[in-house]
């Protein structure tokens, strides 16, 4: 999907729906905004010559910036509550509350793909972004898994505990109870925290159980992603692995 | 650990104790061979001012050359199979084909702390070595690893199975089995390839059998730190979650 223009840009900077923002010399200057929201987004913003954007636009108006997103259609949280309440006790969701790190984002959304989950929801701030290092860390997989992106991640988890989901929070620590009993037979939501703090205070209070990850290796945590990998296939392994 | 001196370097350099080299600017030239060593071992090479190296050596005759290694150390296959042996049952080793990205590297040795495995086995070339850059991926856990650094992966694997264990590749395809059907309960040998490429022919023939972990998403593979995290904590599940 390409968007031209400084105007278009904005609009689907704003969606979420561009990974990569080409601009011209001439036009740098004056989209110092729009270079500070795709910062923040986490988009990748190239410098490039004119007539290279001349050539990616085809002879179309571009103004010196043209947007590029891969073909990542993003789901509504309206969507994806229809879905869970369509699919009840075989429901899978996954949150993540502020990953940022694109690469164990990227690896996530593999994972998420692969245990064939109905969403990934991850807030529209402190966290990573759909750029092109999470499109390729995911192995072009992150497509093919509905993403949700929300404003308030703690009124999401509400929102899916409505529609009948349990919401799980990974955290290793005296209140968690050992993943390993829990049979999952009831539609859920994995929410995952960052990397070194964990879930936040106020998202944690929004999960219905706190769960932990034994280790008779006796570290404290895994790495993000593989704690998610290890989360979800436990899922799919105690759903006797139906799609 | 510190190692003074191009001698030493080049000899710790071989061992795989140096995970860092420090050369001075007037020493930079004549040590090319030990740089091009240092490079293919994935050893973090810095140039730096003479005085700099003169504090780190505190006093100490350097000749513009010093490593540093992080307390790693490594474990020899002979003690690794005198634990094999030991352990019974309960063994638990992971055997990396190739793994070459060492953020990858960093999140599996992680895993494998974390599942309390009794070694970790990979080959000196073609693969990540224990640098700087898996240390911190690692979140420092590495060094709570059994590491054994072998010349000849299949000729381990040989050593492995005469000791009593049962080694299987990870790999999807058809002739591979339903890694949730696998009971676990006797020494287990993980073998996992590298990304992309999966395990080498000549490594899968030295496995007594092949895994795959389902997908009810329909992709092909996860990321291999993710698909390691699967394997190590599903033996761990299925064998009661004990030390």
């Amino acid at each position: 999907m390409r968007f031209l223009g400084p105007h278009a840009c904005e609009e689907a900077l704003e969606r979420g729906e561009i990974q990569t923002l080409r601009i011209a010399p001439t036009a740098w200057e004056r989209s110092a905004k729009l270079r500070a929201t795709a910062r923040e987004r986490g988009v990748v913003v190239h410098r490039e010559p004119m007539d290279s954007l001349d050539r990616r636009a085809q002879g179309q108006r571009h103004q010196g910036v043209l947007g590029e997103g891969e073909a990542i259609t993003f789901t509504s949280m309206a969507d994806l509550l229809a879905r869970v309440r369509e699919r009840g006790a075989e429901a899978l969701v996954l949150a993540l509350d502020g990953v940022t790190d694109p690469h164990n984002f990227g690896a996530i959304l593999r994972s998420a793909a692969g245990a064939g989950v109905d969403g990934v929801i991850f807030p529209e701030r402190r966290s990573a972004q759909v750029n092109e290092t999470v499109m390729r860390a995911s192995a072009g997989t992150a497509g093919r898994v509905p993403l949700v992106r929300v404003v308030n991640l703690a009124r999401a988890l509400e929102d899916l505990k409505e529609a009948g989901a349990w919401a799980y929070g990974l955290a290793a620590g005296p209140g968690s109870s050992d993943y390993l009993q829990e049979p999952f037979d009831r539609a859920t939501v994995l929410v995952l925290g960052a990397e070194g703090e964990g879930l936040h205070q106020k998202i944690r209070e929004h999960c219905d159980g706190l769960l932990a990850i034994g280790m008779p290796g006796g570290i404290e945590s895994l790495n993000v992603s593989s704690a998610a990998a290890v989360m979800l296939f436990r899922v799919v392994a105690r759903r006797g692995n139906k799609a």
